[in-house]
């Protein structure tokens, strides 16, 4: 993304500048439309300082036309063809899906591949902050409890018991910050043999093993169900246990007499577990042992613009302090696969990418829809034409590093460290859950439409694409991105904001979501039938 | 069912008679293989009453050879062959998964069509209940506020909603029962025009207009979610309304400034619907006005002689007094879809069945597996052998009555009466959550292996299928149907205890899962692909 360049018309960057002023935002030379930065739109007749005259009304974000173009010829974006013109466009003309033709997806043969060398980037050193860290050198943000389930019957009588245990136990330990019961609705009713059924189990099993969980991991079970105790942890599947066998409460073991047995054997397990987690004490980590999640939600054509650069950057911040940073969603990279290709570290990395590429590609064909069933009404509202356009404004979180490793969805990081590249699908809450699978410990959300989306296993740092959208939800919403569109603020002086912010989220700072409890639950992506 | 005889050998059905006597059941005269039915299962030379001798030990619910079968053979168990013999099986040997071959799938051409002449029942009259009468004439058992989500990102808002108005509004409405977030995975993040998307729609749609929540449907969005609240609820989609509009919220409207406004216009939305709610009352109801769904999970092979056949039997009865019941799950009737077709009440009804079954074997190739991914290891721990056996065991649910109706997943009952095929995935909580969308205000589950499975919406009615699981599970199973396999009880009994049971919790009486508020979540059928 280093080649962008964001190019104001009609606007001085200067404070003091009437934000009335029609305005509009191209981001790279080559462009043949931008998009109009104006709060709630520009009318027919608005004239830019460069003398561009709109002949019809463009609501905020949406594209205009800067220069004549005639149909068949590539409309231009990010320096990128994201459509192509469906009959002649004058220049001043509003650009939107009803004019452009969608360009087919990129072959994944021929691409390039590692051919774009990294840029030099000076490590970045002595930033810390203060963590949890585990025996398998991980470093958690949070110290909390988790109970794995293995299936969703169990999920009441853990909602039950982790009731109690809010009530009567946490109390007695200060320095814990939660308890959290893992649900989902998988374990029973699956096709556990199917091909993809190795997804949704390699998740669960890796997400009890988040950094933030301390490795105390307690899995409640109930018995009969096809994702057995055994099945979801065979001995020696979780490092950071050291080899322990995870505690487990079995609802139907002929021991339990009686539900509140239930509920006792599990308060009992947690109480075991309570203990360890709260002699754990926060000590300086590096910024090196931060594992951050990026992910968009809610996108508009600001994304691509604000937020999303000012991540990116913020990323390459987190690359040069030596940190893991993980993009995903893969119908929101495919149409920039040959970006995301030339910029792997080797040919692996890029195999690896293709590959998960063409995982997906075959799975949305089986289910008779391609990439472009990913935008939604409020994308197309906010000025995304389609997944091009999305996704190219998508990519750019990732910054400018070289890509160094690729997970399948459920993956684990592992050794891996740098840019990673985990594939996942583009729905928020299925991303997250395999963003806390692959073992993130920050995590962080760019929206332009606005969501109040919150996890309980991770922090999540919510960032505004517009001005608008910030002051609205101001107890929502962690950073405001929005000024870079209006000239307040740089794209490196929020990716240095964000940089910061995270260090202290991971020092133990309240995001607004854990300010106001905001959860979402978990999403496992089980791409086999149900039975 | 009516063909089905239960044989009790060695056993003196009298009350006195020893249960450490070697017993087992057979379903039919003409099987081959019977059940052992003692606690802890018997050991080798265990003697029958008829001179049948074990050769080896058999667990309790297992099969036992009543005579010898030559490989190749088939073995029969309620007058249907369950599987072949994989070699030689003698006379009081133990038949499993090990030594069975499994047939395959029935073809679903050539099938008989209506062929079975439904018994005449006479009518039952006279039966009544304390109902919510609604204004499309269908009936609560419970007066419940629903708060309808259009997509996953509001559910942590509408969870801090719910809380509040559960804190500050709720003992202000005394005859409301309770407040429930209708959440769920879906709305965006979905392929929400590929070929099946129309079930997750549906469902959520029809969940809205369950008559235990009385007509008063409010709904939050978030606003750029792709199922827009229009989507949901097309003009005049629920009759329930009475052509009114859904009392909706959406958390991106321009008005919402601050976490708490959107707090506030959900708990304001949710004051109204409650004062409304809060003015209904009981009255008297007839039997016909009850809808109850059927379901099994946690089978074993008690499920098909107790339990199962004991609410086929209370099917039989509701049928009689001008009831409708639901029974579900394809896979657990695939293997009988003859019994299905033949009691059809018309050929209609049979071509609705078979094209049900198609529609799923479908589902399942595509995904690579068939019907046999079913079975769980705690079906077979439970003696269950395969798909086959299982439903066989599974159908008895269905009494012996004409089929009169089928409903595809997430439709809506409407005028649909009598005994329905709603087809679902067997899988226990999306088939609950179809029964919900059905219409159903009373839910019976049978288990063997035993679970604590409850839903918020409609009560449940739990039925254990043994005296060992009723005894332990004492405060969590609400009728004991393992007194059927212990000569306690016949399944007259028992289906007569079920049927004035569901009359006593459709007036109010609380179920042990609503004793213990343990609720799990609506789980949507989505077979269409994620973004």
């Amino acid at each position: 993304m280093q080649s962008i360049q964001i190019v104001r018309a009609g606007q001085d960057a200067a404070a003091g500048a009437s934000l009335d002023t029609p305005r509009y935002i191209r981001m790279h030379a080559n462009d043949n439309v931008a998009i109009v930065v104006n709060d709630g739109g520009l009318k027919a007749g608005a004239v830019f300082a460069d003398g561009l005259t709109l002949l019809g009304a463009v609501p905020q974000g949406h594209k205009v036309a800067l220069s004549d173009v005639r149909q068949g010829e590539p409309v231009t974006r990010y320096n990128v063809t994201i459509g192509y013109a469906a009959c002649d466009i004058a220049a001043g003309s509003w650009v939107s899906e009803a004019n452009l033709r969608m360009p087919d997806a990129l072959e994944l043969s021929g691409l390039p591949i590692a051919t774009r060398a990294a840029p030099v980037m000076e490590p970045l050193e002595g930033y810390t902050f203060e963590g949890y860290r585990n025996a398998d050198g991980s470093v958690g943000t949070r110290n909390i409890l988790a109970i794995t389930t293995t299936v969703q019957c169990v999920s009441g009588v853990v909602d039950h018991a982790v009731r109690r245990i809010k009530e009567t136990l946490l109390p007695l330990y200060p320095n814990v910050d939660d308890v959290v019961g893992l649900e989902h609705s998988y374990g029973c009713g699956v096709a556990i043999e199917a091909p993809g059924a190795d997804i949704p189990i390699r998740t669960l099993r890796n997400i009890s093993q988040n950094p933030n969980f301390g490795g105390q991991a307690m899995v409640v079970s109930l018995g009969c169900e096809k994702l057995q105790p055994a099945r979801l942890f065979p001995k020696g599947s979780i490092p950071i246990l050291n080899g322990r066998e995870p505690a487990t409460v079995c609802l139907q073991d002929a021991g339990h007499v009686g539900f509140m047995s239930m509920i006792d054997s599990i308060v009992a397990t947690a109480d075991e577990q309570l203990k360890v987690l709260n002699a754990r004490r926060r000590e300086t980590c590096s910024a090196a042992d931060l594992v951050v999640g990026v992910q968009c939600g809610g996108s508009d054509a600001f994304s691509g613009v604000t937020a999303n650069p000012a991540v990116g950057y913020a990323t390459d911040l987190l690359v040069r302090a030596g940190a893991t940073v993980m993009f995903s969603e893969v119908t929101e990279v495919r149409d920039g696969i040959d970006q995301l290709t030339s910029r792997a570290a080797d040919p692996e990395v890029a195999a690896a990418m293709i590959r998960e590429m063409e995982w997906y590609d075959a799975y949305l064909k089986r289910g008779g829809v391609d990439r472009s069933a990913n935008t939604t009404p409020g994308n197309k509202a906010g000025g995304l034409s389609n997944i091009v356009e999305k996704a190219m404004g998508s990519i750019v979180k990732s910054g400018s590093s070289a890509i160094s490793g690729v997970l399948s969805p459920g993956e684990k990081l592992g050794a891996r460290r740098g840019l990673i590249y985990a594939a996942t699908p583009a729905s928020d809450f299925i991303c997250g859950t395999l963003q806390v699978a692959a073992g993130m410990n920050i995590h962080v959300f760019t929206t332009g439409r606005g969501t109040p989306y919150g996890l309980a296993p991770v922090p999540v740092i919510k960032v505004a694409t517009r001005n608008d959208l910030a002051r609205r939800w101001h107890d929502l919403m962690d950073v405001n991105a929005g000024r870079i569109a209006s000239g307040e603020a740089t794209i490196e002086d929020v990716g240095w904001e964000l940089f910061r912010l995270m260090l202290d989220v991971a020092s133990g700072r309240q995001t607004w979501a854990e300010h106001w409890k905001l959860h979402n639950a978990l999403t496992l992506f089980n791409p086999a039938p149900v039975t």
